[in-house]
């Protein structure tokens, strides 16, 4: 990964994030990667709130996950987010999760996104965001 | 509540919901009360989405809830949603959720709800919806 | 898919898992997923959760998604679940979301599970859980 | 309020958190309440995780809220949290959730908490919960 401009945010376990097994809920790991990819954004290209405000948006075509150990409620969290791949119509981002305290690798993954405009139809990614991806 | 029409919705606890104590986490009995209402508008007037889709939202401006005893993964849930009160402007509903073997009483509760146009301007409930609720 | 054994789960879009895109949060199609699965075991096993009482847990250690088209709030949707794979500690079930009404494909996709016992241990699969999912 | 120790959390809304009416989903500031809870305490007692790990827990036992207006994707969040009483097996309370930057009053409410043991019980407070209460 050394070649990828990685941004990391830190985060705590809530419990509203914990299920009946005493760790987190396996989804709830996709949505730490949306802080990641949030972000990401915002420290490379501009808030993702600003894109849907344009008219663009970047829904989630395909995800995938490992869950190699578990979070557990109040740890403090790392999550690790770069840029996979950058393609006209649709962008790839890689996370990896970590525990802050042990540094123990808890989840990695990947989403990748696909531009939109508001009417549902697919779009090129706008020149600013192809532009800070690209530099990624 | 013999006065009042009742909706009852049946639903299943699910592995998402349960907290790390190991029962449902408390915000998400409002997530069913949520559930009971769209079955309540569904029953008694229309589609909530309908509503939206002609240009009503209906938010939530206040709720109250007590949490009796604790549900569990796989418990199969009954909840019964009724229409409190309607005003011009807003509508208060009730709800108490039960275990459905047992007829235990797990949470009872309330939400009151303003009615917003598009441009989040407070606005008369549709005489549609007035209607269909008076008739509660 | 035909050789395989398949369980059919009806729900509705909550409003609380739809996102500020008008459509349901990616994430929360895991969550199908997982009352998908919960019928599964319920139909071909047991209740999952007298597994977990017996002292077999079945956390998800991989997942994988393709997010096909949006499913909006009040939409009937159609969860079919069937076993992928099964081996001595693990098994792998499919998922394929959609619309009720139209039968449009929503989401496909596969959750990985292994077998843990109440420490954290990898450990084989009960007899009894190997035996339905032998039949599928 | 002055005369009650605050302890202020911050934090930024997720899309995750958004609903379709393109704000913060009602049930989602319970969490808040929830993470504000958990900086209390970690503040000016110990993280609630090591009393659980003591054998007490403090399930919400009722929960009010009032929504004054929106938060939305990206926005930066204050939450301020107090206790507002405590009694031998309860302890109160409040919450004022603001937009960051404006100031803006979003939601406030209280949580009511009894102390249960491991078997589901109720019990006095833990001496140092107390302690640490009283002293705010």
């Amino acid at each position: 990964m050394s070649q990828h401009r990685i941004v990391e945010t830190s985060l705590r376990v809530r419990y509203a994030e914990t299920d009946a097994m005493g760790v987190v809920y396996h989804a709830n790991y996709l949505v730490w990667f949306e802080v990641g990819r949030g972000d990401y954004f915002r420290t490379y290209g501009q808030d993702y709130g600003e894109w849907e405000n344009a008219g663009y948006l970047l829904p989630v075509s395909e995800v995938h996950a490992r869950f190699h150990a578990p979070a557990r409620y109040g740890e403090l969290i790392t999550v690790r987010t770069w840029i996979e791949e950058t393609r006209s119509r649709s962008v790839t981002l890689g996370y990896e999760v970590r525990s802050t305290a042990s540094q123990q690798r808890l989840v990695t993954g990947w989403t990748k996104h696909i531009c939109m405009d508001r009417e549902g139809r697919a779009c090129r990614l706008p020149d600013e965001m192809i532009h800070a991806m690209a530099a990624s």
